[in-house]
């Protein structure tokens, strides 16, 4: 039971209780004290905690029952976890040299941005810069990405990252197909793609009915016949290939003239570091050129979190999927950035979106961008040489003084090696491990493969070259990059990329882009539906340990029992905590996990003898990725309805159901629902799905109140993800990674993902192994696994006595904010109570023109981020607190949503002081430089401490309101140059 | 040589260099680039680096030779640097438990604290808070130390740290002597003091004739015998003392009213965490209180570095030793933090100060402060209840069931055991390691000691009981602390030690702390002598390594290999780079340093019959501390002339030297000068002193200009302390840590300082042992030996090629801006060419009412730390910029100055907009609330934004210009109540 006295119990060890470290987590977790507790419960009226959850959920849906997290009941203390973290790290051999390669490389991470990125809460915290001008330093970082895509790819047009490769290509895949409006049917890849990449094109072209063809590039003329075909949309080749080949420059062109000839595109799989030496494929006449920047700085992580990019000719612009950061101008005139192109976001689109993508990997693309920015074009290209070089070496003495052939010809820097038959490709990587410690690949038992990469020294070359030809002489002349490869164009020229090579110049760069960025760091994000807690120290060291960092996806399963150890225990941890059998932990988003849990229905229904079911219901309220993901799955999207006190509409329900009866492929449902509700009819509605032969799946974004409560499980869900960005506390990033396990009942379980390179080695609680796995929904076989230590520290530190107060907190927290705030505005739906998370309804002074926009403006000058803006209801404001927020902040939040009230009442009545709304937010520079201060009908003070307390602290936005429409018209998503600045 | 060529070479391996890793370190060490080279040159006229370095440096100075580091040429590359620091790290055994105790124990240094203060750039890089409107954060969190301090010990008046607590302790026994101003020859210690505080007190008891004897306070009647002297200027007792008895308060007080009898003054050392629960030693009747707060949080770290605390009653306030933080206003009356009583500092009284310490422990005296607002009063009592009850059950345990005794019968969390006769302590400490990885004590064959602390786990406590009495029951109570001894009253009552104990609740304090604050992430800090170079990350990263973190100072040599070899490696570099024979590590600031040299000297005198050798030579131009060093150690300071180019002026030294000739012991000398100058007399200055008899002590405050190019061996002296914090790259750390080894010739290695407890490992470059040895002059026996591999990685990442351009480019990059700088303002002395920084005259313009002063805030509102002010002219500022940075910010120094310099103008002349440099800095607050902005005569903009770049990102002063007056006449040491705010 969730008293108030067993929190008191659970937030503080006694001295005297010998069983209990003084260092436990939830007390630093949870934002309230046992005290403050006691004070909320009475303003949201209650006696006691117990009885305030027992009454706002209802008592159907309130299933508790012991979570099995394999740790102590009370939850790891922080010093216990990292100790047992340790000793996982230690089950990980990151010490061997990896040379596997196939789209995953060993780099440096200068320690510079290590340090100052990636393990700075500052950056990892931050929210997607959905309000730029609170979020300009990423935005400035993720330009210099896109720009760093743009100049290697050869491309005017790049987004700022995709979740990887696979992904990045099903995209290109998606884009040639909706390109001629789903009416060519064909799609052609290169027979040497990547094999992970390859696996996620097919999987995302089955249910749309594509058919995907391969072709052996080596063979022109057959390849030129394949393409010229109209009912092709499109092709994608791998330049330079898996087994290291590159394709001629001129073959290249050949193939797109072919396709242009239809009218078809052409895209290629690239690889950035080779790109910064080779021809760019937008001038060769690629209309796409996509692929992984994981090799510019960010650690492999046993295969993501990494970004992948996209970048598209010109008159694709639109069609580009993704977020993109555009360059825009403020209020004053000045530049500054934003997401460009809103519009086309699946939220607004629905099932008509040609893409379910939402996440991006922002803070692996700010490493990659400041990678870039860090070395310069110069340090970038002697990378690259480097490579090639040592490359080239090998190549050559394997060539001449070794039994082995290096089967292909061209290379930057893979060899694919043919052994000689008097071994095999087995003894020689146990060889190669054995003497060297170093892992080789092998893609069949004739054949080895090697990558070279940043990290590989002389001492490897040596070992290397002595592995297979049993002498380590070095040649005295090093190859050059042949010409006839070579770009001859500048890239990165860019002032940016010409400035901060040395330590203090970087860190000083990075510490003001920082600085113009709110993140948690600064003040709670109160985003409903987004769940921004605390992302605690404890959690995030192991991540930058090289023992998790340094483990490449593809290295064989006795190498990586730490990481088989946590993934097998979060799998059970998670299958308790949501009433599940099985997991994967493949899905790296919301939107993945969605289309991987459809995709298993869709396999279950096949496998049943049942695909004619086919239609998905998805309520009103829902989030616009479920529709788009059901698309995406080939379902048939309908919807049905909501009442107006928010709740399911079971009737609509029953209607559409019997309607749609024999085509019922599956609900999709969130719960609490978006609108912030537990609602009663949810069990029922469950009854009638199933009762009608559908499916059950529940949108896990919520799952944050439901743990140690309820579960999806035990509420009769069949199939659910999970965000672990959201309920167990993976940081946002300022726009990803995310991690999106899906958990399911037994039933499903046999179709759960597989990868075409790794026997997945943790395979949901009883270890199920099936030939029905459907194929790889994410390049990496488990997906972002580098933040998965994340959730599983937050599980194992909360415990089983903690983690149904991260529940119970949230709801609290949530509950107080309404309370205070219920005089002043609107509250939408949640008459009495509402659950985690609540909504602000603004529609009242719309018609008299205050819009939702200026109150989240308006939030900036209090020193706070909106809360979500315009979901689930138009002209709303949904605020969540989370449990971390402790009652000084929320009281904080409170008070200023008052203050601004009567802002609003101001313009309302007329007085000029409410202009303060449509000037908001106002930048320093806006206060200190405007000359029309006196006409305003209010004071700088007004407008820049509203609020006594903000004269002590105050987080300044540094740009005033953005520009929207300027920005569209004039869309540009690379570094604008001095006499662009100057123009603008 | 330094040629431009060769240091393109340097800067830039080449891709077919197979040998040259790419990610070498200088480029990253180095501001500017090969080509910014030629452009500098040619400002500062000259063709090559290499003829501008011979230029400068006089050929009788400049003696190149190859360094030995032990390490590649070429120096490691980054990685290169952390694989082979973590080689070392692995021969340190940090997983075995201390037990260990005697001033230094085991603590949890929350992860968030560790994250964001002792791993934050922002946190360490910052100056000591000099300038305290762009200071203001930590100012406030070493306000929270001194009044964390002044709770817990019941004592008014804290200052903000000291170096150690035996450098504490014998400043509690100056203060005694110098209250009655030397006239009292006795001072009296606890024989149950720690023993390396007895050590240091000996040490600085013995050059001044202080007669230190012991009493044993468990003889009360003979104690208090003892003490009733008139001849006894104070005495210092232990409490809890290092048998891990407490001393009866009652007995406490009767010992202080002997002494006040007497007006002698009583000091305790103390154990903040056990005053947590202990009655204040203040309000026991102690004049002064001082101790070590690092079981605070700071990692044991091989004995430092670990921030002192000194407290003393109302009346000795202008008599405690080290800074201050005192609370203040600004000039618009708010409330505003400032360093206090600056005026007591020892480069005003030179030798007549009374203590020559500078140096504090800003940064670890922040770790602990915030370890204190994070746990709160509650949370630090429930620890040191925990420690009480586990080793009470323990004292209990080894009493009833065990053949040993526990010899106090009071304790905190220390027992000594007797052992049994039928074995030894040794045998029990290898049984204690070898079964239970455990470490105790032995201060002999027949005791075994043991400290309990934060980090002990209920395993092993049963663990230590299991050792003792083969048995581990435990009992069903756990003892409460007795009353007896317990104080009654609240402590850290103020609020900042109750709002931010949820780890997001600390995470945004310290941002919105470190917000506040100018540090080298944000741009260049200037300070002449104090070399504000880049702290890389590569060399901050085993700071917080555990391996290097978590051990005691007093672990057996043979689980301590990797400090050893790592000390030792860089004893043998600093020797080739000094040119000298021996090294000690353990002085652990400049201060400290000066103080060992001179002692050594002494001691070397006394050994060879010449004590009456008392005169020390200092020229005018010295730093403060050294004639107070010099009279720390008993000698007279004689003062010689410089000429008015600055140079030492060689006829009155000779006229000084001959004056003295047979009680002449020492000179003192800073090398390039403090005025910025290679001087040709130096080595005639040198070997004057010689032929008379004198040793050559050599400052090393401007080593930085000399490594690689020449050296203090080479050019002739004898001793010298090297600045670890100024030359080796450890960062300033807000104000300390430092690290000071001396360096000396073969004649006066024997007489190196030893320590009581630790067998020295390492000892210069032959191992050279010695019964001459003088006392510790720090508690650690390697001094701060945690930020030894900060020194020790920049040393090897420079290598041997790399170094000399670091004295190379800081010269060059102080010329181009004493260059560019020089038609806009008067160069004092270096009329052509200075060494690596220079001194910008400012004498002209006070007289018409510009200060020096006026000009270092207005550098506030161009985002500037002002250069070193007042030293070593008054009226003058000195400007070092150091190697690190690049061109582009050394311009926008000059810029600003050159801007500044026409706003002086205006001021000569009367303008109205001249008034700016008055009111300077702007913060935001007066920018945009103040009222009289029609009346200045200049505007806002002019005010703020003086240089378009600014508006793109500038650092804000968060006060306006500080009152020192009022601070000083309303002196205020700790948090002000809400009152007191109010009232201000």
């Amino acid at each position: 039971n969730v008293t108030s006295s067993n929190y008191a119990k659970v937030y503080e060890a006694k001295p005297s209780d010998l069983e209990r470290p003084l260092d436990e987590f939830p007390r630093r977790h949870l934002g309230p004290s046992p005290k403050d507790l006691e004070k909320m419960l009475k303003t949201v009226g209650f006696e006691d905690l117990n009885s305030f959850v027992e009454s706002v959920v209802p008592q159907n849906v309130l299933k508790k029952r012991a979570l099995e997290l394999e740790a102590p009941e009370r939850g790891y203390s922080e010093m216990e976890m990292i100790e047992h973290l340790k000793e996982l790290a230690n089950k990980n051999r990151y010490e061997v040299k990896n040379f596997i390669g196939k789209g995953y490389y060993g780099t440096i991470l200068p320690p510079v941005i290590m340090r100052n990125v990636l393990e700075s809460p500052e950056w990892y915290t931050s929210y997607t810069p959905y309000q730029p001008e609170i979020s300009q330093g990423r935005l400035e970082s993720l330009l210099n990405f896109q720009t760093v895509i743009s100049d290697l790819t050869g491309l005017p047009v790049s987004n700022a990252s995709l979740l990887d490769e696979g992904t990045a290509a099903a995209e290109a895949m998606l884009l040639s197909y909706n390109f001629h409006r789903a009416k060519r049917p064909k799609f052609v890849i290169d027979s040497k793609s990547h094999p992970q990449t390859k696996s996620v094109v097919y999987t995302r072209a089955l249910p749309l009915g594509i058919e995907v063809s391969e072709i052996d590039t080596r063979n022109v003329e057959n390849s030129l016949k394949v393409l010229d075909d109209k009912a092709v949309c499109g092709c994608l080749l791998q330049y330079p290939a898996t087994d290291g080949s590159i394709v001629a420059p001129e073959t290249l062109t050949q193939f797109a003239e072919v396709l242009h000839q239809h009218k078809s595109l052409l895209s290629v799989a690239s690889d950035p570091l080779a790109l910064t030496l080779l021809k760019a494929p937008g001038h060769l006449g690629a209309d796409i050129v996509l692929g992984s920047s994981q090799r510019f700085g960010v650690p492999l992580g046993y295969g993501g979190p990494h970004a992948a990019f996209f970048a598209v000719q010109e008159h694709l612009n639109r069609r580009i999927p993704g977020r993109i950061v555009g360059v825009s101008k403020d209020r004053l005139g000045n530049v500054a950035l934003r997401l460009a192109l809103q519009t086309r976001e699946q939220h607004i689109k629905r099932d008509k979106a040609t893409s379910n993508i939402c996440t991006a990997q922002a803070l692996l693309a700010n490493v990659a961008a400041n990678y870039c920015v860090y070395h310069g074009p110069e340090g970038l290209k002697n990378i690259a040489k480097r490579i090639y070089g040592m490359t080239s070496i090998l190549a050559n003495q394997i060539n001449t003084s070794s039994p082995h052939d290096v089967v292909n010809d061209t290379w930057f820097d893979t060899l694919t090696i043919e052994i000689n038959e008097s071994t095999t490709a087995s003894a020689v990587l146990e060889k190669a491990l054995n003497e060297y410690n170093i892992n080789l690949f092998a893609p069949n038992e004739k054949t080895v493969s090697l990558s070279l990469d940043e990290t590989t020294t002389l001492k490897d070359l040596q070992n290397l070259i002595q592995l297979f030809t049993c002498s380590a002489d070095l040649p005295s002349e090093v190859p050059q990059f042949p010409a006839t490869l070579a770009r001859t164009d500048d890239i990165l020229t860019h002032e940016v990329f010409h400035l901060y090579h040395s330590e203090t110049a970087m860190l000083r760069y990075l510490h003001r882009l920082q600085s113009r960025d709110l993140s948690l760091a600064n003040s709670m994000i109160p985003l409903g539906s987004c769940t921004m807690k605390l992302n605690s120290t404890v959690e995030m060291l192991p991540i930058t340990w090289p023992e998790f960092a340094n483990i490449h996806p593809f290295q064989p399963t006795d190498q990586v029992q730490g990481y088989a150890q946590l993934m097998s225990s979060l799998e059970n941890a998670l299958c308790s905590i949501t009433g599940f059998d099985a997991v994967s932990l493949q899905p790296n988003s919301g939107a993945s996990g969605e289309y991987c849990g459809l995709r298993i229905i869709r396999a279950f229904l096949e496998d049943t003898g049942e695909l004619h079911r086919r239609v998905c219901l998805i309520p009103t309220s829902a989030h616009g990725t479920n529709p788009a993901s059901a698309a995406m799955c080939g379902l048939k999207v309908v919807s049905f309805n909501c009442l107006p006190d928010g709740s399911l509409d079971l009737e609509d329900l029953k209607k559409k159901i019997d309607k749609h009866a024999h085509e019922l492929a599956a609900i999709m449902i969130t719960y609490p629902s978006t609108y912030g509700l537990y609602e009663e009819g949810l069990t029922r509605a469950i009854e009638m799905v199933h009762e009608a032969g559908g499916q059950v799946y529940m949108d896990g974004a919520n799952m944050n109140a439901q743990v140690g409560l309820t579960s999806p499980g035990d509420l009769g869900a069949d199939v659910c993800h999970l965000n672990l960005h959201k309920t167990f506390a993976i940081p946002h990033g300022g726009g990803g990674p995310a991690g999106a396990p899906i958990c399911l009942k037994s039933h499903l379980a046999p179709y759960l993902p597989r990868h075409p390179v790794v026997d997945m080695i943790t395979y949901g609680k009883d270890d199920i192994k099936s030939s029905k796995a459907i194929d790889s929904v994410s390049s990496g076989p488990y997906g972002n696994a580098l933040v998965l230590p994340i959730s599983y520290a937050y599980i194992k530190m909360m415990g089983q006595q903690g983690l149904p107060y991260a529940s119970a907190i949230a709801m609290l927290n949530a509950n107080y904010m309404r309370a205070r705030l219920q005089n002043h505005y609107e509250i939408l739906f949640a008459k009495n109570h509402c659950a985690h998370e609540f909504i602000i309804d603004l529609r009242e002074f719309k018609a008299q023109g205050v819009e939702a926009i200026d109150i989240a403006k308006r939030l900036q000058d209090y020193g706070f981020h909106a809360p979500t803006l315009a979901f689930p209801v138009p002209h709303t404001l949904m605020i969540e607190p989370t449990e971390s927020e402790n009652l000084e902040e929320l009281d904080r939040f409170v008070d200023a949503m008052i203050s601004i009230r009567s802002e609003i009442d101001s313009y309302l009545q007329g007085k000029p002081e409410g202009q303060m709304l449509k000037y908001a937010p106002h930048s320093l520079e806006d206060l200190i430089l405007a000359n029309d201060w006196d006409t305003r009908g209010y004071t700088r003070q007004q407008a820049a401490y509203p609020l006594p307390q903000l004269k002590g602290s105050k987080f300044w936005p540094v740009v005033a309101r953005l520009d929207d429409t300027y920005g569209d018209m004039h869309l540009m998503c690379t570094c604008p140059s001095v006499e662009e600045i100057a123009e603008n």
